[in-house]
Parts: C-alpha cells; structure tokens; sequence
C-alpha cells in the first residue's frame, strides 16, 4: 500500500461516478444446484404411494394395457432410469433378477407378466391397492440429493395391511425434476418362533 | 415374482402388526450439506460493510490497537483463512504482495501496516468511513457456495463516495458458519480521456 | 470501452512490472469437497466385511467385552453416528427396533445383548464368521456422497455362505474421513413353493 | 433379535443360492456430479488464453467477421451465457456497461463495437496478441465448481507484456461440459508516486 493514502482519496473518490444517479435494480440471481426440502422428501413419498394406488386402480378399472401406459408415465416422472441405471432392489424380487437396474425390469415389477422375467404378475395390479402411507424414521439432505429410510404401509381392498421397510434416493439435477435413484424395499423380518 | 401373487397376501399382510398402534411420530431429519440462499449472500455484504465502518470508527475512536483487535475478529469470522488460502485481491495492493491469501496479508490491510508488506496506513483506518452500501450485478448460488459480483461503494466522513468492482466468493461449511473464501476488489476503470 | 484502444497500450502494459522478474511458483491448492471414487466404495465395503469377520473371531477367541470394544471402535470409524442419526435397517431386527438409528442400537445389534432391545446374541458373534465379500449391482456417485446396492455374502466357520441384499449411502465430509449414513440390509425373498 | 440366534443359521443359508454360480461383474457406477481438478483449472485458463490470441489472430489474418464467428464459437463454448447471467466485469469496461452479463455485452468486449455498447474496439482485436500465459495465485475446487485468482499476461506483437490480475469461477454441470460463470479482470493497481 502506498505510504500516503490520503493520496488515494480524490482517485478513489473519482469512480463514484460509476454509480450516480443509477437507480437500485434486483440483481439477477442464477441457481446452479437445488437443494431438496424435507417437505419434498415428505411429498415424494406420498406421491409414490399416489402413484401406486393409481396404476393398482387403472389396472382393475381400466384393464392392463392402460395400467402398463400410466406405470410406464410414472416410471418415468418419478425415477432416473433416463439417467442412467437404477439402484431398485423392489420388495419380491428374487434370484438373478432381484436387482432391477433397468427401466424394462422395473416396468415388469409394477405391471408385469414380461417374458424377460420370472412370470407373476405385477406388484401394483395382483391386488387392488386402496391406500398408501409413509412413515419416515430418517430423512438424510445432502443437497440436490436425499435419503428417506422408514416404513411403507399398503392396504389392499379387503382392508388388509402391508408394510414394508424402505429406503429411497432422490437426486434433483433442476427446478422441477426430481428422480428416485435408489429404491430398497423389504419384507420386515420375522423372528422364528421358539 | 411368483406365479401367483394371490399367496402372497398373507405374509405381506401379517408384517402389518409392525406399525400397529404406533402413533407416527417426525422423523430426525439430517441435514449434510447447508446451501447460502440469495438473502444469506446479501446479508453477507452488508455484514461486510458494517464491519469494514466498525473497523474504522474504532480506530477514529479507540485507536490503533482496538481497531486491530477488531480487524483481527472480523476475519476470523467473515474469511476462510482458517480453513486453507483465500484467494484475496484487496482493492488497493500492488506489485508482489497484490494477492493476500493469508490472515497476516489481509490484517495488513485493513489496518496496516505491518513490516511484511509495503508501508501505508490501512484501508480501514487511512480515513473515516461512515457508510458502505452494496449493489449486487449477478448473484449465483451452487449449494455451499455462492459468488456475488457488483459494486461496493464506502462514503466517507466528508461525505465522499468511492465505487469499487467487487466479487466475493463464499462458501457455508456448517449451519451458522459462512465465510469469505475469494475476494477481488478493483478500482473502476477509467478510459483515458480524449 | 473508449474510443481509440491504441491508446490503452503503455497503461496496460506498464502493469507488466507486476511479474517482472518472479519465478513462477505453484498455486496453493484448497479443496473444499471431496468427492467419493469407485474405488473408495469398492474399499468401503471390504472394509466393512473385514470388520465383521474380525469382530466376529475377537469375540470367539477374547471374549464378548474385547468384542464389545473392537465393535464400539468399528462403528466409531465406519458409521455416522457422531454426525447424527444414521438410518439404519440391519438385516435380523424387528418390530419397533426395526430402524436403529442411534449408535446404541447398532452396537446391541453387532456385539448385543442390551437390555434396552430385543433379547438376543450380536449378529457379528452369535456365528462365527470367518469371510465376507461384497458384489455390487450398482454404484453412484453424488460427490461426497455415495450410494452402493447389491449382494453381501458371508461365510461362517463351516463353510455355509449366507447373502443379504444390502445398500449403503457413503458421506466423505473431509479428507480421510468417510462414513456410512444409510445401511439397509434384508433378507433375500424366497417366493412360495407352487 | 431373535433370543436364539443359532436357529436362523439355516434360513439365512438357504439365501446364498441367490448367489452361486454368478460369474462377479463390473457393476455399472453413475456418476452424478463430476468434481472440477486441479488440472481442468489450469487447462481452461491456458485454453482462455488460446482463445483470446486465436481471436486476434483472426482479426488480424482473416477480418473482422471471421473474429466475430470465432469469438462467438469461443464464448459459447467457454461461458456459460446459455445457461444464465454470467458475472462478468471484463478489464477495460466502465460506467453502466462495466458488467457484461449477457453473451452479447462479452461479444462487443472481445470483438466490438457493438452500437449498444461504448464505441471502441474489441479488446481482443485492438492489438495483435501473440502470447498468453496464466500464473494462478490460489485454486479452489469446490466439487462442480472452482476458484482461480491469479495474472493473466498477455504480449503483443511489438513484445509488450500486459498483465491483469483475474479471477474465474467454472462450473461443470456435466461431463466435457465446464463453462466460465464469474470472470472479473482488473488492471493492476498502481500507487501515487510519492
């Protein structure tokens, strides 16, 4: 620094002009990353469920090829497969198709039979799911991505209760777009009885 | 899946007995990473401002060594030179030590001199500065950092108004921790005149 | 800019004194996140299945209080637990100790019984578990933060393999320093015999 | 847990079918942010320079319009003006054109005049450039962005040397992708002579 510096006041003082008279305008602001909420962890879970209740119900009201055209939606709005593959490890899988990193194996999940696949039906269309409701025991917020690790609880038209525990990742890459990126889903287990 | 899910039902159902009677309850939410929000950077200019004033009215009022005794705790709390270098080009450094990516450089300048740097008195403390506002140009956000670039303009007690150029990078470990980490101020330029 | 750039010239260039002379040195580098390799999670999970086996034979041949404390360090440097809650869904528990979130809960079920759960020898010491080896279907990678799905197969003393299907979410909030925040463990489903 | 644990040894086992047989392969891993190195910083800054003396190269060799073509194809893929505002405040800007957060008020810096701008001529075509060398003072690597702040030279073809003192923030949303978001370039500053 300069051993005077009240030398430097007139100079400094000259670029005050840059300034003068402008009126304060809101600066633009640019947001490169979108950090989740707890309330869109919250929300992606009941539109999970939502979406399940839905293609269940399409499917008995409107027959299979409707319920495989709203899985197919909703695969597609709700988890990344367009990214990339799919951490999914769905609640019935077994042996070497236990892990459904595909979007065609997922679809076979939701609203199979597909021939690539062991035959059953459907998860989302062997029943009539009626209700859906989560039940968060940790949220995790690591910024455009989040975990949810709880319990998922399905009622089906004769009242009867499923629950099951699971686990999602979301990731959110923008405004607007929010994908499931890992999905873990498991019978709880039952002791044996002594 | 198996061939027939109708057998299913049972077993899934009878994990039902795992949410039963559980009165839902919030779930810990966890919070790994902190994004600055477009207030937080504003705050944060202002903050600036209102400690760069401080700096200089202690020194017009309590002298040198309270003045650097607040410069000391203003950097410690508002730079990230505790963390690692600060990338730190101060409006008025020239020549080797035009970059102060140091405590002991950025204490010389707010409130120098010290025998390290070239002589002259501190940016603070060389005259009495009474106001200091910014206008932001461009905000951008990307989670745990945030740049701000526009101008800063610092009145002083003769009620002159010196503009400068100015970006600041910062950057949020922690909720309630926030630090400059990338500071560049510089003089408008002036073209020559005709 | 101004209307005659020639004239700009020798103002410009007599800045060129700035680097007249200096040698060039290298940048101080600061790194403000660490991202999370492959490799890192690859190690991550061998790592966690070196941990068991040796808990496993510390409890077998020293004893459950040399167990308990080899757990106790495990869970230190391998969970999140001193961060906050971790969400975690081991493969045997149950009921309303489903989730164990708290690092109490992870040490009962590794090296337990505590009166505070379900009565019940550790899953690292009620077998003696002599290997372990993980196969993952899919990794992802968020930064410092990533996600690994797939089998997790252990060995016991004669020679009977058992495999869980198994996720984890990893956090790396500095270098050195990487956790598991998200363990969720289940037993592979069996679908009924027609 | 169950109170005796010996007795899920079998049903455990009976799981590692899942496993045998399965050759072990690579498991895809999906890369959802790409953290910027330090070398990607150095490359851009000594690409910036390329880009500048081809600019004025072809200014010089070819004229006008193929300047503009070129620094077109160089802003577009260097800046990130398509995805938002950039912060920039380029070195020789002033008064209320001294932001440039548009692609056109960088076009009309590099190779104006543009009438909506101050009448000049670009800084990139004002003089025959021949030589560019970036000397960084600090990095920083915050994952998908980064820090630099150091000088840039710049030598003419008479061999004068100009030298500025730069900072630039990158951001690299995705793989191959790494655009400048924050540019600020200033003429160093010189003291009054005493």
């Amino acid at each position: 620094m300069p051993a005077n510096w009240k030398s430097l006041g007139l100079a400094l003082t000259s670029a005050s002009v840059v300034m003068g008279g402008q009126a304060l305008a809101e600066p633009p602001v640019q947001v490169f990353e979108l950090s989740i909420s707890e309330e869109q962890v919250v929300a992606a879970g009941e539109t999970w469920c939502a979406a399940l209740v839905g293609i269940s119900n399409t499917f008995h009201t409107e027959g299979a090829a409707a319920a495989k055209a709203k899985a197919e939606a909703v695969i597609d709005a709700a988890y990344g497969f367009q990214q990339g593959p799919v951490a999914f490890k769905p609640t019935l899988t077994f042996g070497e198709s236990t892990f459904r990193n595909t979007r065609q194996g997922a679809l076979d999940y939701f609203v199979g039979p597909d021939p690539a696949f062991p035959p059953g039906q459907g998860f989302a269309t062997y029943k009539r799911w009626t209700d859906c409701t989560v039940q968060e025991d940790v949220i995790q917020l690591f910024g455009p991505v989040a975990n949810s690790m709880g319990n998922v609880s399905i009622t089906d038209d004769q009242g009867n209760v499923t629950t099951v525990d699971k686990t999602w990742t979301f990731w959110q890459p923008k405004e607007g777009v929010m994908r499931i990126v890992l999905h873990h889903s498991s019978i709880p287990f039952e002791p044996p009885q002594e």
